[in-house]
């Protein structure tokens, strides 16, 4: 295969809002206050190792803004009045949606006192806080789907077999039993050599998101991250101040000459991907990119985050094996969450590490909770170990399958709708007709009782705005199809309206 | 009442190591490499805003160390080669202790490699990580003083009211009925007018701390903590690199004179504090001190972190009321953890924190973990609300008590023993004997199956080595005795061998 590399484009519009950022992040916390001066261009990019150019538009929102002000011949300073709300990111208006204020606690927050806490969002679970009819914004199971009569009657079983369970805290890495347990199906199942004494419980995928960033990224330290991806996994990396270098994920996996010149320039600390039913788009990065993907790694000294949340929620055929499996240096930290399909009221996942990853995170996990609760890690045990269960997966499959379908027949009703097919996972990853845009047809939406997730969120650029994510996963066939025929029809009524 | 205000020593000492740890920790993170030069002490100094001398210092233990090397007349540079072990603290050899390699997983990390995650410890996980006979460092209830039938019998009602449980996510605040019933008995017993919106369910007040670190705490920042205090969150402040100012904790509360000063001149994020039975001192701050802490908080802008984890276990009479109940302006942050004591298995933890800090914290919660699992907060708010919990509150109250007085009886038999008789928590803090220091005893005592917290870990400063704190909550009466004889035997031979 020959093709020509292309140099990865110097993302400048990430980089100057994150110097905008940090400025405004240290104003915030009351570093630098009223008419203090401010580093001059030519400091702050010395500190910040930047060009002076993206720290001279940084300090120009700044000032449009109101933040700053300029003196002649002598620099920036900082305004006596604060705007008051957070804006957040700075983007242009269309790039916003608006959140009903009822929902949240954000207006409240302006009257208390100013704890100089640093600037922090998540913005996909603001939107999951919105009261919904129709939530295609939940990638989670539809409790209904879960064999839940069964789950409770196993609950007795468990709580007759360990009787002092509520009592008894667990270690912080995690129960010895279940480990084992995991340690052997992780083998059988999907070939992948980990011992117990390799494998974290966490709790969730998110908490391991977390305990990865805590561990390896500092303020400026640089990440690789799909283009788009999960946005939680985004406000994690932005809360430590990483700086985002962004990865298209296409149909066919990655631009692997992409990849390798970031790596080559930027020596991120981490790649984050999410290859196997990626989230949003579904598509899922073949065998071949694995391996060339761990050998990069390892080359560059990157560490490869694998999330690998929806692994056994495959349609027709099972995905490729995970880029851990093809790791022998120990560049590749996976974690196999099993929250959101088996028990997701248990939150267990398992981070599968070699050792000189693991002691890093054992300590931040001891920091972060000192061990997931042992009666989570129990139930879910005798959970995962039974029949049952593995039944249930099948059928599971097969529902969220027809799920799918229904989805998509919904979505054909209307005109000039476009997505991807996925095999597996829970979403459908949509462009929208020509004229629309995702953050406006929110908007629009949750006034009608509708919630999904618009495409800039997930993109670490905040553009993707022609993009929406729809979750089929956690409303049953008939109010699919009455949601999404909502939604073309708003989106009718939108396109007609301008 | 007319004390003559002292100046708050400046730590020259731990400012210095914090430097080393600074620049150390970048090393490791390959900031700087093999023959990188080094920024000189004039510019650290000024970057950091701090002395010259104290940079100085730092840079006088890592040549000791044989981490940089001097080149005469040009500066600092890296050492090609590094010392393999973490020396985590740069101690002298009596302040550190032996934990047999065995037991961790230090070794084997040398082997793998280097990802450059940051510099991290837990030393009091560490501890814990160590099989013991006799565990006098678990600051737990033994599961045996818990109704253990009567809380299994129970998980069986609440699935059976709750038969999806198993299937749901909760909010990430907190489940609403549970944040009703904890706010309705704030107030009922301890006079703490707290709504449900300001009250967020963590996992244990582990979870809270750190979480509370995410939001407040950047590098270099300063935060107020109790001489000795919670080795934790010690760990959890350094992790963010945040610099300690320390308050000695007396019998009679704090010097509030050290406390101002401190506020004046470092402008600390915030005031980590533990009044109520602290620990490891057992120490209970006076309310005249308390309403006295929150005007102070108030008026320097400082945030106080009230951690309260062992309130209600208390043996004569009632703690005085929480700082919290003083704030009118929102300047404490309530830490009411029910881990130590009411199913501890479940790891339930309620922070009470108006809106402006409720909001950063909310966020800080959903990037953690998305919200503690649902079944943990429904198991722990039927056995919280049940009549028989409160029962069982009482005689585990009685029972605390009768180990308390064993374990000091047990304590009379040796010589030059001290401590302090707490009338609530879990713990003795004991001065050593004369002439025996508590890391030595602890290595000794490690080989002997027996293990404590050696006053050292418990000290931001890293001293007060002749102290130590014993649990008396984990195991039963005649344990504790045989456990406190055989400690009382190894101080004797190791005074008689010197």
């Amino acid at each position: 295969m020959n093709v020509r590399p292309k140099p990865p484009a110097e993302s400048g519009k990430i980089l100057y809002t994150q110097v905008y950022d940090y400025i405004w992040d240290r104003i915030r916390r009351g570093d630098w206050k009223a008419h203090d001066k401010l580093p001059s261009v030519r400091a702050l990019a010395g500190e910040l190792q930047l060009h002076r150019l993206t720290v001279f538009r940084a300090y120009g929102l700044l000032k449009e803004q109101g933040i700053v002000y300029v003196k002649e011949k002598s620099g920036y300073y900082v305004s006596e009045e604060q705007p008051h709300a957070d804006p957040a990111a700075p983007k242009g208006e269309e790039a916003a949606f608006f959140v009903p204020t009822a929902a949240g606690v954000s207006e409240k927050a302006l009257s208390g006192p100013r704890h100089g806490g640093g600037r922090m969002q998540n913005t996909l679970s603001e939107i999951h806080r919105i009261p919904a009819d129709y939530s295609f914004s939940q990638a989670l199971i539809d409790p209904n789907l879960l064999p839940n009569l069964f789950l409770s009657d196993h609950v007795k079983q468990v709580f007759d077999r360990y009787p002092k369970l509520l009592g008894t805290y667990s270690s912080v890495q995690g129960d010895e039993e279940l480990r084992e347990l995991l340690s052997a199906d992780l083998q059988r199942k999907n070939k992948l050599q980990v011992s117990p004494d390799e494998l974290l419980i966490t709790t969730g995928g998110q908490q391991a998101i977390d305990l990865l960033a805590g561990v390896y990224l500092r303020p400026m330290d640089h990440v690789l991250v799909e283009r788009p991806t999960y946005s939680s996994a985004l406000d994690c990396f932005r809360q430590r101040g990483a700086r985002l270098l962004p990865v298209e994920i296409r149909r066919d996996g990655y631009d692997l000459d992409v990849v390798e010149a970031y790596l080559k320039r930027h020596k991120p600390r981490m790649f984050y991907m999410n290859p196997t039913f990626h989230n949003p788009t579904g598509y899922t990065v073949p065998a071949v990119q694995r391996k060339q993907l761990v050998e990069l790694a390892e080359r560059y000294g990157c560490l490869i985050v694998e999330d690998d949340a929806v692994h056994d929620v495959y349609f027709d055929a099972p995905p490729p094996p995970p880029l851990y499996s093809y790791d022998t240096e120990g560049w590749v930290v996976y974690l196999r969450s099993f929250s959101k399909y088996l028990a997701p009221g248990l939150r267990i996942c398992a981070v599968a590490a070699r050792a000189a990853a693991m002691v890093p995170l054992l300590t931040a996990k001891s920091l972060a909770d000192n061990g997931t609760p042992l009666v989570n890690q129990k139930l879910f045990q005798h959970c995962f170990e039974s029949v049952r269960l593995q039944l249930h997966l099948e059928k599971l499959r097969t529902a969220l399958q027809i799920r799918r379908d229904v989805m998509e027949q919904a979505l054909a009703s209307g005109t000039g709708w476009q997505w991807f097919r996925p095999q597996g996972g829970l979403n459908l990853w949509v462009h929208l007709p020509d004229g629309l845009n995702a953050n406006r047809l929110l908007t629009e939406s949750i006034r009608r009782g509708l919630t999904f997730v618009p495409g800039t969120i997930c993109d670490p650029m905040g553009e993707m705005n022609d993009q929406i994510r729809l979750s089929y996963s956690f409303m049953n066939e008939a109010r699919i199809q009455e949601g999404v025929h909502l939604l073309v029809r708003l989106a009718e009524e939108l396109v007609q309206s301008e």
